[in-house]
């Protein structure tokens, strides 16, 4: 890994270790977080400081990846994702604008894919599951399991949907 | 209040009134709005003419906020809510271009928080209230009032969330 | 039509077909594809080499159209409406990152809404019919059709919208 400061045409990249053969596409804005090599990022994103994001994944556009998320290897996430740090987001307190907001995390594990437009609460995602499109996640989902739905209920394993991609 | 006009690196504010200590991050495409102090806006935000944001609010990425939204004092926007101000929307009218689309305002009032990944269309959200992430809101919401779901219902009140902020 | 190439402030338009009185607004990323006469594309939307659209069409923000997709005349794209050109996705295969992965085809007929937040997996989207905000399009569907929900479902003709518009 090396360090990469960038801010040129189209492109912010701020104290951030970058793998090797690392593609960070244009309009990015991506600040103190570490991103595996191999991994593809499109237009479009936003990664915040203290992520982590595995080998070999790949972020479409218009996805946020705020403080406390973790991306394993090899992990998916489709346009539009969106992740959540804090499950009970104020702006106000006491009058004056919030400084006190309470971090969670997120763990997105192994293998790992998430629809365009899925929502993702904190939680843990296991290993090789698959998060249809559009989904709202609101709990822990274990590993090798194909969810869907407001709010995400597992709907089978995922042996089906890795056989076809 | 100071008329803001700047177009520089990685910003476009124009024609807009900003207040003290606001701060809006890169990528942003703003103008001809209003926006309170201390609010916070986040990369990748559009704000349209017309608008007025109140002061201590936060937006998070990957929101467009049209013209006739009014967002109060101490208003939280997750990522990738939109805003609809037209629940009519088509491209052509007979055999061109539309210009003649109608405005439809929403009002959202002090304290509001709504989750990522929310659709509102044209309403007022009351005073204290919380649209759970992934909602598409379609009707106006009752002061403190927690909703969820597609289309979003009423399913308590903000109490609990309250305490748990 | 005339062939395109920009890459100036706030806007990246590489080899692409324009037709005449088309609007791009700031922070585009549009390559390869083809645009038809009077279109308006808002800021931040990125479309990908391949990408046909017609003439007379309104793409409002945060939209990517990716390779595979298709719009026809006078079709309206809501803001954050994610279009899925890969039905099983994933970012690895054999512990290297994924290249295999199979494009799947989307085509929107003439005159269609898609509302904002919309999910549409690879389909055909009938002439005429209107994708309400928010839903998840998992199949095709069939002309003048109201659909909606998640996963979306057809609840009637569109003859009320159309009226309404």
């Amino acid at each position: 890994m090396k360090l990469v400061n960038e801010k040129g045409n189209f492109k912010i990249i701020e104290n951030t270790m970058v793998g090797d053969n690392v593609v960070i596409r244009d309009y990015c804005n991506i600040y103190g977080c570490e991103i595996g090599d191999n991994t593809k990022i499109a237009a479009f994103v936003q990664i915040e400081k203290g992520v982590k994001i595995g080998k070999n994944c790949k972020i479409e556009p218009f996805v946020a990846i705020g403080q406390g998320t973790e991306l394993e290897e090899g992990v998916y996430i489709g346009a539009n994702v969106c992740f959540i740090n804090c499950r009970y987001p104020v702006a106000e307190r006491d009058g004056k604008i919030d400084s006190e907001w309470k971090m969670e995390k997120t763990l997105v594990k192994h293998n790992v894919s998430i629809g365009s437009g899925a929502v993702i609460l904190p939680c843990t995602i296991g290993e090789n599951s698959v998060v249809a499109a559009g989904s709202v996640v609101t709990k822990d989902i274990p590993p090798n399991s194909m969810v869907m739905g407001v709010p995400a209920r597992v709907v089978g394993s995922t042996d089906e949907f890795k056989k076809k991609a």
